[in-house]
């Protein structure tokens, strides 16, 4: 087991029926910001019901932060916070809105030009760095990214994709209320599921340092969503199944079964390349690149890949190869039954393009990935190869 | 999946050579208090190690918490706290001194009779009952109860033992570093393993409510601690075994596996009369009561313990009756195998004490235990029977 440090002070408030305490948990004089998405939280009356628990506070509202979303609609809203005083953020929707909301807490104070917040990297922001950061809260209609309880968030501007981390970005309190993504449509419930699924394999399959606990808390949740994804994305009133999904993706990235392992991150970096070149949604780039990594990639992860396939796909026959060719086919097959499909080609894209995609990956300095930093260009070329 | 709150904001330092962090997370002037057990933390060095990191901070030392923390020992430890102006106490030491020093930090500034706070039961003490509370850290030194990343504690007064909940209670972080327990009595981290597993069971067989995920959780915990437990005891700097002992008995009762499913804990419950009439360790006298308790309450617990046979034992044959019979065996022969005695009369009980027992049950008001609170006197009464 890796030395690791876990610090995590998001509350969560898990359930039905979850938002009256909004009115406990934000400061009872506070001038609050709601910030949203495309407006389904205006629609089902979601945003009008959590004004009314917010009472005699005033309130501000920031809508139209878009998916994967840009410094420059993040920016207008950091005014907003400057001008009006704001104190408290809330934050109504997934992923996006959560992700944005904390550039929004760190921009809207920062003393500098906030594009130097973009160019922080894996590095941690201190309170040395920016010395005002707006606190918020969130309300999470979609189980996906696993935002609602952690410090991070990835930020979309100009022609890149950027990681901003800060121990003063944790939401300090979440609202998961599993009902609230009822109304979400089929695709975005199984992106949601292939996101989760795919942070849980960034951060297991790698290779072994022996933290046996963290092992099989990333099975059990690998576990549950293959036992929940189908049903959860053909039944969306199916409680126990949804709240499954919530809770699954949550522990997915919130620092729990990262800490102490070796972690990955190479099919969310080259993920990243095709939603900025072609638009896909940023979870059926992984469902692209996942199945062709592990295969460009398994004599590297040999242990773990066969961990994966005897425990997670309770493949028991067959070569030790053999269980692995069998576990990949099968998370390809998973995505797919969720209706998401795994082939690049699928999606419209032309193997003339691959050049072109590693193009970028090279602009953008990608050529160490990996858990062991040998992942360079070369195997991302192969990995594309494969996903056509 | 019940409804639940999640929040735990101690920061876990893990590993090996961690104790330099000390010196960054205990503020730079904060005048320390330092507490610890029976001294062997002094003998080992330790407390002078950790003196020499805190530099020019003024340090108190209050040694002699004793296992089952007692009321009038943390008192005079208040005073010291009131007296000396302590700004932050740092325990050093397992679960006893780790809860002991809850205690303090809860006392040392009430306004009022410091013994109403443990008639609070499970009701969570908030700042307006304790204004005050001193802020604590804590280095680890036997991994066990899971006190280092929780805010409960549980006191010894007069004839009881007493629960003591607060969000004030957190630790502020806990350093784990598995190598400071190597030279632990083998007897110790084996009551460690046991701690850890019953823990776990108590917020695992209990009823079904589809907390799949929570439920994998608890599961991935007593698959480690049966995996590693045996070869810890034997060999203890095997860093790997002691990590994952560590970390699974954190992780056990850290909030995590017990958020949105029932909880039982009867088996502490009756174990808390055992040690306090009979001295019986900890846990040692769970490892007595579970198997026993298993056994009686088999049909309250069907579903569950026949989920725990599958998938902890890996049971696969046999009735579901037979599969649950031998799940319980199993349990017991892990104990034993740990050098753990599961029979009463092995620790020198007589059966003519068994009424002495209930007695204190009853005057103890434990008459309606359990996950579903029809665990009456009698059923403990024949549990007791049982465990003989």
């Amino acid at each position: 087991m890796l030395n690791f440090e876990l610090y995590n002070p998001t509350r969560i408030i898990f359930g039905k029926d979850r938002l009256d305490s909004i009115d406990k948990h934000v400061p009872a004089n506070a001038r609050v910001l709601i910030t949203y998405g495309g407006g389904s939280a205006v629609k089902s009356g979601l945003i009008a019901k959590i004004k009314t628990i917010l009472g005699n506070r005033k309130v501000d509202e920031f809508g139209g932060i878009e998916p994967n979303p840009r410094y420059t609609t993040l920016m207008k809203a950091a005014e907003i916070v400057k001008k009006d005083k704001i104190d408290f953020i809330l934050a109504v929707g997934g992923g996006s809105v959560i992700d944005g909301t904390k550039f929004i807490c760190l921009a809207a104070h920062y003393e500098g030009d906030a594009e130097e917040l973009l160019k922080t990297g894996f590095r941690r922001i201190t309170s040395d760095v920016v010395k005002k950061v707006v606190p918020f809260g969130t309300v999470l209609t979609l189980p996906a990214t696993g935002s609602e309880m952690n410090s991070g968030a990835v930020i979309s501007h100009k022609h890149g994709k950027y990681p901003v981390m800060s121990d003063l970005t944790f939401p300090v309190f979440s609202i998961l209320d599993p009902t609230l993504s009822f109304t979400l449509p089929k695709i975005q419930v199984a992106n949601g599921i292939v996101d989760a699924f795919v942070h849980t394999t960034e951060q297991y399959i790698t290779f072994q340092v022996g933290a046996k606990i963290q092992d099989r808390f990333a099975e059990s949740i690998l576990q549950t969503l293959i036992e929940i994804g189908e049903t959860t994305v053909k039944e969306p009133e199916n409680y126990v199944m949804r709240a499954n999904h919530y809770w699954s993706a949550t522990l997915a990235l919130n620092g729990l079964i990262g800490a102490g392992v070796p972690q990955d991150w190479a099919t969310h970096m080259i993920g990243h390349e095709l939603t900025h070149l072609f638009g896909i949604d940023h979870a059926q780039t992984l469902a692209i690149i996942l199945p062709a990594l592990l295969e460009v990639r398994r004599k590297k992860k040999h242990a773990k890949l066969l961990q994966y396939a005897e425990r997670v796909w309770d493949i028991k026959t067959g070569t030790e190869d053999e269980k692995i060719t069998n576990a990949i086919r099968l998370t390809r097959e998973f995505f797919e039954r969720l209706g998401i499909k795994t082939r690049l080609s699928e999606y419209g894209v032309k193997s003339e393009q691959l050049e072109n995609i590693v193009d970028h990956l090279k602009a953008h300095g990608l050529h160490a990935l990996g858990e062991t930093d040998d992942h360079n260009l070369e195997t991302s070329r192969a990995i594309l190869k494969k996903a056509f």
